[in-house]
């Protein structure tokens, strides 16, 4: 949202019927109806379409250039080249100050040559799909994009894993120019998790680029489920935090219970180590909205070091997908180790893998290595030999969760760890 | 729906700004406008309320009903027992008639002795708690539940395998007398599949009672997620048939592209194997609104052995669950092997487990065995020794599915595979 928290003063503000005002990313506000929202599509559509056939614009134009310095190459008679970023762990950094785990800036070269020329033809065929879907706002997921191959003749893919590096290093390619794979219109064959709460959500009509508004209070104990790629979506929220969680069976007593509604968030399901769409959901919204992200999974190494890590900072092997996809605003509200001590909960022995997976996270990860907090949180999950489910409060009472432990989390958001 | 696509006598047909009318569950009409659909949450809330609340009423009864068994078992002195019905393969049957997976007869009997007393008293407990959760209209997982114990004292379980294994018991004593465990308020951890097309689901507020109305055309190139019990839901449609769908790729194509619009139905995501809620939710709704279900999955014993047959009948070891979740109007749109040949797919060879897969069928699944058309179709998939993706229809173009694939296929309904 171009109308942020702080910066209230060129905004119109509307109560709904509820008293709140929502703002919408082009800093105008439209009235959320205590029926249905109303529909104000026609400016809106218009600002949200532009932005999308700017963006549109902006990945054609990057793949003719891409394509156009190859052609040039040939024109010269010089041998074509194409760089890709190098995708590994020594090819990374953590930029403390962006928030992210960064790719480097080492490339590796593809020349056309008699030995790489099928999979140099590949590459382009590839871009040349994607600027057909770009054209025609359509998308394909990695297995369409292989299948569509059987009819590239010489150029076909034998077998999807090669189809799939091609559009890896193409994604690298583009990421270096700020541009994600979902906007080449490539998508994930999973869907994204789900969402309730004090938000809608606008996406135009693929046709018509009329606005659907989805507002995510008026799913009953359903929910809205993210699509394989959101960079269409733009939002309406007057939430002041998502609240990111773990389990379904979480989600569904929060939701079940509006958690959203007495405490003015937005609901995020990851179910386990969240999908892309989620991830770029949750990204994408707390940038625009400007809300602050908190992490509720389980106290154990996999779900600070797999889940929260791989949401806060992206993950070492994919780093050329952080800046889409990590969420530097994020902070973890728990379960902390010393949520254990403080509430008494049930907890598991920690198992060889979660020891192993606590170590490495101390000696290796250069987002642990740089946060003292979480060293000294690690080192003493370690110590207590134990971890605890985020459902453990539930020892306490099935609603313990929502009556006690979250309301009393949030005042102290200041103390959550980084 | 009471009010079925052939019994139009008694039902007001209103048209929406979109020349459909919508009928619900209680033989009403309301309307559904363009810009939201009227909320006629009055007369509506009240039925969906007292038949919730009768529902409600019975599985208190039968609860009270069980414990009242063995307190006047122990006040005249004797043993009490408890009956459940025997979970295996074994004691199952494949009713032609019904269309499902039933179980048999054959029942263990646990009867109180001081070899027992523990397990004696946590089902006992267990079903006190599911008491608790149907007069607090509130809900547990499992999960849930076996922390809760926690506070059981000696009743505690030490291990969540023994609270699953005791809820399994109380899931099969009440399904012989066709409650099922969602409607003893213990639900599952995992959150349903995706929904999207000409549906109106009616979820009654928890706490207020107040119906929600969720228009599944109305979510953009997002969707419904299904919540994790759909026990309290009912709906409205004027679809003609739900179309459940094996990958999440596939569903985002005929979701962005409004297949549902076009051809008047309802799109079920159910991302492999559906989960519970999710065949409930279809069943549920095929149930109401007397709707066909035609199942689109991948071409190979996985899909038909594993995502269809479950889907239709139920599985083997969970019979005593096949009354609630399996959907015996369901058929097998594709993709079959004869259209492996007539659309000359790509494929891959079938693996050893998938041959495994297939003669384990043939040989041993009474559903398969029952249908000799099926037995022709699996023969012929192992004499090709091939499989083929959903998605190898993107061979022929992206939108081939769309355009041409699905309308064809749906013009021969007879014709599906049982």
């Amino acid at each position: 949202m171009a109308a942020r928290k702080k910066t209230k003063q060129k905004t119109t503000r509307k109560k709904t019927s509820q008293g709140r005002s929502t703002r919408t990313s082009q800093g105008r506000s439209t009235r959320t109806s205590q029926g249905r929202s109303t529909r104000k599509t026609s400016g809106l559509g218009e600002d949200l379409a532009k932005r999308n056939e700017r963006m549109a614009g902006v990945t054609v134009d990057m793949i003719c250039d891409t394509a156009n310095t190859v052609y040039q190459d040939i024109q010269k008679k010089n041998k074509p080249d194409l760089y890709f970023p190098v995708r590994s762990l020594k090819n990374v950094s953590y930029s403390q100050k962006k928030g992210y785990f960064e790719i480097g800036k080492q490339k590796k070269t593809r020349t056309l040559t008699v030995n790489t020329v099928k999979s140099f033809a590949q590459t382009l065929r590839m871009m040349g799909l994607s600027k057909e879907l770009v054209e025609s706002n359509d998308f394909a997921t990695k297995r369409d994009a292989y299948y569509q191959s059987k009819n590239w003749d010489e150029a076909r893919f034998d077998d999807q894993t090669e189809s799939d590096a091609v559009m890896d290093d193409i994604e690298a390619l583009f990421s270096v120019r700020h541009i994600s794979r979902e906007q080449l219109r490539f998508i994930p064959d999973e869907h994204g998790g789900a969402v309730a709460g004090r938000l809608v959500v606008l996406d135009p009509d693929r046709e018509t680029g009329e606005i659907e508004r989805i507002d995510c209070t008026r799913f009953g104990s359903g929910a809205y489920s993210i699509p394989s790629s959101v960079e269409q979506l733009s939002f309406e929220t007057d939430a002041k935090f998502i609240l990111a969680i773990e389990t379904g069976g979480i989600f569904q007593r929060l939701q079940s219970h509006k958690f959203w509604q007495t405490h003015d968030c937005i609901l995020v399901s990851m179910a386990g180590v969240p999908t892309r769409a989620t991830r770029r959901f949750i990204r994408k919204l707390s940038d625009e909205g400007n809300l602050k992200v908190y992490a509720f999974v389980d106290c154990d190494p996999y779900g600070i070091s797999n889940i929260y890590r791989t949401l806060k900072v992206g993950s070492g092997n994919a780093a050329h997908l952080s800046q889409f996809f990590c969420v530097p605003q994020a902070s973890f509200l728990g379960v902390t180790p010393q949520d254990i001590i403080d509430y008494d909960l049930p907890t598991h022995p920690l198992q060889d893998v979660d020891i192993k997976r606590a170590k490495d996270a101390l000696k290796n990860d250069p987002f642990f290595r740089a946060h003292k907090r979480w060293q000294k949180a690690i080192e003493q999950l370690l110590k207590m030999g134990v971890r605890a489910e985020q459902q453990a409060l539930a020892k306490w009472g099935l609603n313990y969760v929502i009556e006690e432990y979250l309301p009393t989390k949030l005042e102290q958001t200041a103390k959550f760890l980084p």
